[in-house]
């Protein structure tokens, strides 16, 4: 029998299960604190709520994993969680604003399998809906600080602003019908260099002067009121300038003071980015593991209403490569009972039930294994202490607690045993 | 714009989302206590892997939500969690025995579209993989016993044994081509009584003389050990009796002793079922609020190993009907800063930031909103607490802090705010 999965998706097997459980259940207590709160949508949305929303993207659409389910009507697998929230604001007009929102699950998209791509794959989302203030913007950045923090890796915020991008590529005259092919050769800075999105901009058809003139702005690099400064000293204290020099006023008042950086040269790919940007890089790595940005104008296709947005979403497929190389965590089991079925079943019984009581992650033998074979189990499972328990113990009422990593034995009553365990 | 959602899907809204999170975060921390671990399969599976396991049952077979993709291969949403594990089981061999996983989210069924019945629903389950052991199986039961204690429900998890009915079946001389029917048959008791049985055993062609010998026995109640007392003087201590002695022997050694009950009418409608089968009935309700059951022989249809198994499922929907109406969370945020961005911004930010970073969810204007409709807010999304600050409050470092539930207020400095608030 053919046992293979669906091209494209994975099994998580416990190990990797118990650092991703760990990553999510820290987001989701520093979201909370930020006071984003959970929503949920379906994995399946209609074809044409999501097809008539042009702005997603032609790639994201032809990507787009969709199918005819036995009505024929066409059903598509979410391929993100922001459009589904749209239709979610759209049908709940009187949703107090701002609404402020944590998600997560799997999103597909039916594309080429590559390493690192899978067509199931998870994110995890924070967006703030009706506020256009940079406050909620700064707010993003402040939540997603805490939460790279949180993971441990050494990161860092770059931060730009679509506005200000236009008001470079005015200054410097580039026809404004090239802004968007632009942005996406840009936004290649990392993976391709300078030369290369020089040769895409010069195929786009910029000249080779107009394209130095753009890079030498783009390569301003210091400190983020510096940058600031040096930009406005060229093009003028416009409204991109303006909104950046708010965001960093309010993360210094929230006490946030490291992990970003103004970056002329961020432009991300998408379309529909109308204001701040930000990206979260990690050092030695060159995928981005997280980012996002404002997007004033997305929301309002679902409803004729100005619902002005902005959005964080986090890299979960990287970081959780990151996490695995680095992971100790083999088994959330903390104790093993072992005893013979004949000789000692009742007071391992007995025993697991009080620890279990005491919430200490516990198991013991399913299986009538021997002495051997139980410690075989509890070592390849990585359980860090057994407690042996055999007819001497139970008449002593006191037992033997082995740490699995020392090998360290001692012997001990119930109570002092606990105490060891918990320490 | 049609914004419909597709048929037999749903949104989960914060305040439902906040009871479902609390929900799934109590089961998995006994789950964890009872040394079960996690496990997360694709939501995508060849249609072959389970079309092939034929003894999922016709009625689920029928209902699964399949279609082809863009390559013309049948790919089939999930239905259950159990056999995309039965598939991990047999793509491991080397998995160490006993696998104790547990597993959770969205599956799939193509069906009718009844109140309470969805096409995308969640269920959350513990399976013990690799032990024929009766332990296996009260453990199983004594896990459940602690969970549906957490969550706070008036809860009965029925016990019986299918090796036991089978031993009725034959002890009342109905012919075995008529058992599964007749399984299916008394399953129905809840919903359509002992006439309603009756009806459909004598459809199915058994006499009235032994259908009342068969209600007769199956009405057997009481204290568990007398149940199987009496049972046992019928039919002999045939195996499924033995089965369930050891059980109820487990259980009592593991200090559960209330909360189930031996009922010999349970049947549970699954062809699988060859052991222990439990199911759980909450007071008042008629359907079932989770169950389960040894199912001996699944896994070796996928890797021909006999991978004995035991497993149970919680009934996620009904328990989450149940506690949406008890509710009390609205929302996680705890505190709303109130305070006029002319005014007091830049205070505000400094205690948000400062709360936070105690760990106290909160949340401040990002609209510039005017202090009544700061309130309003903190008041609609059910915020138990507002700090209000402006300019005196900040002269003298002092600050109010209403409680929104009973309108009390007091001045008082930070830190003092804080400790009433963690109270």
């Amino acid at each position: 029998m053919n046992l293979d999965r669906v091209k494209g998706t994975r099994d998580f097997m416990p190990e990797e299960m118990l650092v991703r459980e760990e990553l999510f259940t820290t987001l989701i207590k520093i979201f909370k604190k930020y006071g984003f709160e959970p929503l949920e949508t379906p994995c399946l949305e209609r074809w044409e709520t999501i097809s008539e929303k042009s702005d997603v993207g032609g790639e994201l659409i032809e990507e787009t994993y969709n199918f005819k389910d036995k009505a024929g009507r066409r059903i598509c697998l979410r391929p993100e969680l922001t459009f589904p929230t749209a239709r979610v604001i759209a049908m709940n007009p009187n949703l107090t604003m701002p609404f402020k929102r944590y998600q997560w699950g799997p999103v597909w998209r039916y594309g080429e399998i590559k390493t690192g791509r899978y067509r199931e794959f998870y994110q995890m989302d924070i967006d703030t809906f009706g506020s256009e203030s940079m406050l909620a913007d700064a707010e993003l950045i402040a939540c997603a600080v805490e939460c790279y923090k949180a993971i441990g890796l050494e990161f860092i915020i770059r931060i730009n602003n679509r506005k200000l991008l236009n008001n470079i590529f005015e200054y410097i005259s580039i026809p404004e019908n090239k802004f968007s092919e632009a942005f996406r050769s840009i936004d290649k800075l990392d993976k391709i260099g300078f030369n290369g999105v020089k040769k895409e901009l010069s195929n786009n058809g910029l000249s080779n002067e107009t394209i130095n003139k753009l890079l030498k702005v783009l390569s301003i690099k210091g400190d983020s009121e510096k940058v600031l400064k040096q930009a406005e000293n060229l093009i003028g204290n416009k409204e991109g300038i303006k909104e950046l020099k708010e965001i960093i006023y309010y993360l210094k008042k929230m006490k946030i003071t490291t992990n970003y950086e103004i970056d002329l040269s961020l432009a991300r790919g998408q379309g529909y980015y109308t204001g701040p940007i930000f990206e979260v890089n990690v050092k030695e790595y060159k995928v981005s593991f997280g980012g996002g940005g404002r997007y004033d104008k997305m929301i309002e296709r679902f409803c004729n209403k100005k619902v002005p947005s902005t959005g964080f979403s986090f890299g979960i497929e990287p970081i959780m490569e990151v996490l695995k190389q680095k992971n100790k965590i083999k088994t959330s089991t903390k104790v093993f009972i072992a005893g013979l079925k004949d000789e000692a079943q009742e007071k391992v019984l007995e025993i697991t039930a009080n620890l279990r009581k005491q919430g200490i992650n516990t198991e013991n033998d399913l299986m009538n294994k021997n002495f051997k074979k139980q410690l075989d189990y509890a070592n390849k499972g990585k359980i860090p202490y057994v407690i042996i328990i055999g007819p001497e113990e139970i008449k002593k009422e006191k037992y033997t607690l082995k740490n699995m990593k020392t090998g360290k034995q001692v012997i001990k009553n119930i109570n002092e045993i606990i105490k060891i365990i918990r320490e």
